[in-house]
């Protein structure tokens, strides 16, 4: 087994767009139009954590790591791609303290240079190399995950869109948006490594489990972190989510708790963009802690971590293989950004 | 051999959005925030050339029909994922002489939509029932074709947004140009039907240059029409390439066999908005008239059209199977829309 640290850095040397890597010279370099804003997207960086969960998902079940990159790298480039065009749809001016690619090329760039990362995610995992050490049904089956996910992301997506219009979003909505939008990607980004190492079908679907829960998990985590870190730690601005009246676990938790006057106050300061944003985000906050919202949403958190632990314990290998998700799990739960 | 009315009828059949078939069933629903827009996009009919192109791949092999409507379904939801977000980039009002999307369901709806149905043309090849019918190697090839084609539009789309920035745009970058945006995508719907049937390597890519070569010729008549067509017959705004000065084949054409004045007058014309429409028209089409540009062009897409012809002999099967390609081309070499 490999350490997280080594699997981490393998990501991150091939991800390094300088490097004369195969990914690199693999990567769609005319016209220049539209290489340029997808190499801009793809050197932002971020934590590249689905291609780390990809890796991780092969080294589960002893696979071929370099074969794993494959799916790693279309993973990846999925993701930005989702996040391209989210960040267009949100007007979001700012990715990773840069100027977001919309707002640096214009719409109509961020639009197309998108398309292509969603089909060049696919070309990674139909590059003849990777076919040529897969069985043909492997391939079928990584292409059919990673289809599948993206699918139920633009589900998430349209699903969190429409819920910015509407007044009645149940918990239960809620929770089923972010695994569309994010908790699939992070397991389809396992069950991909999984695959690609020749992994057994139940096991792979146990993988699945953990991935969705983590995710879950993760974006409760980011609900939570948004609200209560403060910019240093977090690498974005916080508090953004209250100041866009954004339908948070966090803020349907305090509806459903609230008392009629601390719903009423929810409401109407959900229902406007124009109070002062200090203001605001102090009177939500100070609603959030009247109701214990924080310590629920951690709760809540920890109900998905546990679910992840139980789905990895059905995986029917050696303990000692599971300590970098393990490990990973913790970090997640504990990350301040 | 099935008639080509018969293929016709069986594309019109399958994409009949009423019709209780496997495809409607299979057609994504949820949610509805989602699905509405994709379903008025399929609805708004137009030719569907690419699947018909594909039974007809599949036809002149003698493969299964039903088999072959899968990819079919695939290449005509990506052809029309491009036209949504193409009519975005462009801000078209009108496609089909109906509003487009992203006029009728805003932006955002027109973006997203157009990426779920980028996902869904994958979705029809990966579906179960049709990897049951193939050979997995098959089925990797054909998402491979529509993958790649996909990937050139995305390329052919970046051109053509370039070209309108630049003044020394060659006839050669136009005709590749017009290959990446068109061709490539009537090349992989054959291709994908011949695929599907078994067809053997050579045949294979000889199909794929037949259908290049359409393509490319079915794009010059576009351009053709576009400035000779009245609006009744092409079922669209005629004059709209000189209206927006678009540098089409004609118009660098023209711009290679100008005499000074005339070169200037086309510069001139081709370097503002603000020109009266019809005036503008009238003076572009009178130079074409003038440097003999319509019968050049008609050469041209002869020339296409004869290539075309020649890697269609080369396919080693009965010439009569291939009665219904030939009467495909011709009828696109002389129609009116």
């Amino acid at each position: 087994m490999h350490s997280l640290d080594f699997l981490q850095e393998k990501i991150n040397t091939s991800f390094d767009l300088r490097e004369d890597s195969y990914f690199n010279r693999a990567f769609l370099r005319e016209p220049n139009e539209l290489y340029e804003p997808i190499a801009y997207a793809m050197s932002q960086g971020g934590k590249r954590i689905r291609p780390l969960l990809t890796l991780m998902g092969a080294d589960l079940f002893q696979g071929d790591l370099d074969k794993a990159l494959y799916p790693a790298h279309g993973v990846e480039i999925l993701h930005n791609f989702t996040l391209l065009h989210d960040d267009i749809m949100d007007l979001s001016p700012l990715r990773r303290g840069e100027e977001t690619v919309y707002k640096k090329f214009g719409t109509n760039a961020a639009i197309l240079s998108g398309d292509t990362m969603f089909a060049l995610a696919f070309k990674y995992i139909l590059e003849e190399e990777f076919v040529s050490m897969s069985s043909p049904l492997e391939v079928i089956s990584i292409m059919n995950t990673l289809n599948t996910a993206s699918i139920e992301i633009c589900q998430g997506q349209a699903m969190d869109m429409a819920f910015e219009k509407r007044e009645d979003v149940s918990i239960e909505e809620y929770i089923e948006m972010i695994r569309l939008k994010t908790a699939v990607l992070l397991a389809a980004a396992l069950k991909m490594g999984a695959i690609s190492s020749g992994a057994k079908k139940e096991d792979i679907d146990n993988l699945y489990s953990f991935g969705e829960n983590i995710g879950l998990a993760f974006q409760l985590q980011d609900d939570i972190l948004d609200c209560w870190s403060n910019l240093e730690d977090f690498g974005k601005v916080t508090g953004t989510d209250i100041a866009d009246n954004k339908k948070t676990f966090l803020y349907l938790k305090a509806l459903e708790r609230a008392n009629p006057s601390q719903k009423e106050e929810l409401l109407n300061y959900f229902s406007s963009h124009s109070f002062d944003r200090m203001e605001k985000e102090m009177a939500v906050k100070k609603i959030y802690e009247d109701l214990n919202i924080r310590s629920i949403a951690k709760e809540k958190m920890q109900e998905y971590h546990d679910n992840a632990m139980k789905s990895l314990e059905k995986i029917e290998i050696d303990i000692l293989r599971k300590a970098n998700l393990i490990k990973f799990a913790e970090m997640l739960m504990v990350r301040n950004k």
